[in-house]
């Protein structure tokens, strides 16, 4: 395994296309060969802005992604989409990947999209998302959209990997409250109004302002924008790439990137750690499984020679030593 | 703290009702202190007969289990009874207690009754209700009544430290086909009917037999019996009890009692990592509040020498080594 793990880590470090959408998939899929390569293209990483687009559904924020991919390859950057959906129980990589796939961004290398959908549990795709980001980041896309589906906590989780974060609103029919709900709204460092054409986008962009002002800030000394777009007629979407280049040029100098990067990086080795733990415990035969030594202590314990929080310390113990094959 | 530990692990199991309920507000707090008594305790368990008793709400649980308490006591059992309820984030413990203490077996001290609520999150409820468990086990009481406030994939879950569980419906407004939904139909050693001399309580119980017959059964030799009780008038009580020292003494000679302690206990186990996981992962500056070592590690993975899965890994070693002050 470990020749086949250094050379595909090789050809995505090289930028292979091929080799990164193989990449993507041993990711997704999880597991000692997935912890492997991420062990690989770790240190090939740290290079890309990350920007997470979330907002409620129907929102616009695939073709946000999109129009967004378009301008910043005529800045001469390379992208990666990320559409991550945390409530299908389905891999979307078929049908999202497929329907986006038909458009010109198709034709572009310098452009890669991508779909993940549920498996099992979100900490798993919140690993997968992180470790898919990495993936892209070695293949040297120096822009990285992550699009969620929805609009809820778990989007907020997945929005935890990003450097930026975008919080997508349309006009009337109360999405803005609704998102203010799921708490998504406190996590923007930049607001866009998509279909900003229709009626009513003014009042919604004046809303988010007077919301804003009310709102504790994600950082003291940012006060994120707010934007009206036309993802469709890809009006707007020049401001955008400028905020966005903006913010990350304020993350710099502000030390708040050290700062974030910090949270970021606890916060998924908290999930690895989750994650791990959860991959045992989703199998209600997980103990019986892990062997002849895990069904003796199992035996000790129905005899009370053990008690269940020693073996359950014993378990957390042999799960964090047991070496991948790397 | 050892010594507090030792003295009053030692009056648990010397039956003192004051020190019982001590130990209760210790496993119920969690942390060291909880998982050394525990860890003490443990030893003296594996004695009583525990009963769970779930249902739709407003079926009369709460009723059902202190006219089964009064029966038992009359066959010279003592009992405990633990009322626990995932989806209140209070502790129940003054409200429904005071409430129950009202009545005559609060005079009884034969019956020990305690409720408990959701603290965080429900792996940490479950963790803590087994706890719970082994301490009104190892202070003698041979009959456990754990009894759920609602009925869902949290109560199901609850239901898992149980020997017999008892799923409880009653006539009319279609809350068997709810319990149904829950999947909680599945998991009943015993079905009763409560209210049972409400119309349509015959329905009720056939209703039930049917479905049984289509159901695939918890185990293969044991058909689950329904029988229409009625708690507030203590109709049909004297036969329930009967039918769980039936369910008990089958689980003993068919040698289920042992697959099941089995499975209980595995489930036990991961459910404790589970919970030593999520208690690090709740808290958003875990990390950096493991101390210099844990920082000089995040420092180490932000500089990319060292993967995030690796210190994933890392930490649960350490999770695992930590020693409990026992």
């Amino acid at each position: 395994m470990t020749d086949d793990v250094d050379a595909l880590a090789r050809q995505v470090v090289e930028g292979s296309p091929r080799a990164t959408a193989r990449a993507l998939t041993w990711v997704e899929s999880g597991g000692p060969r997935a912890e492997a390569l991420a062990a690989r293209l770790y240190r090939h990483t740290g290079r890309a802005h990350v920007v997470g687009i979330t907002g409620a559904p129907g929102s616009g924020k695939s073709t946000l992604a999109r129009a967004l991919a378009r301008v910043a390859r005529g800045r001469g950057r390379t992208v990666g989409i990320l559409a991550v959906d945390p409530s299908s129980p389905f891999s979307g990589g078929a049908i999202l990947g497929d329907r986006i796939r038909m458009n010109d961004l198709a034709l572009d290398p310098g452009v890669f999209i991508r779909s993940m959908a549920t498996r099992g549990a979100l900490g798993g795709l919140c690993r997968a998302a992180a470790d898919a980001i990495d993936v892209l980041d070695a293949a040297g896309r120096s822009l990285i959209l992550v699009e969620t589906v929805g609009v809820g906590q778990d989007e907020v989780d997945v929005m935890r990997v990003a450097h930026t974060v975008v919080v997508v609103s349309v006009p009337g029919l109360g999405d803005d409250v609704q998102a203010l709900k799921a708490g998504i709204l406190e996590i923007a460092d930049l607001h866009v109004v998509n279909k900003a054409d229709r009626e009513g986008a003014d009042r919604t962009i004046a809303e988010l302002r007077a919301m804003l002002t009310l709102m504790p800030l994600v950082e003291e000394t940012w006060m994120p924008p707010v934007l009206g777009v036309s993802a469709a007629r890809e009006e707007g979407i020049e401001a955008m790439a400028d905020a966005l280049e903006g913010h990350l040029a304020y993350m710099k100098t502000s030390g708040e990137a050290d700062r974030r990067r910090r949270r970021m990086v606890a916060a998924r080795v908290l999930r690895i750690a989750q994650d791990l733990v959860a991959a045992t415990l989703l199998r209600p035969d997980a103990l019986e499984a892990q062997g002849s030594e895990a069904t003796t202590l199992l035996d000790r314990v129905l005899r009370r020679e053990v008690t269940p929080h020693a073996y359950a310390r014993a378990l957390l113990t042999r799960m964090g030593e047991r070496t991948p094959d790397v």
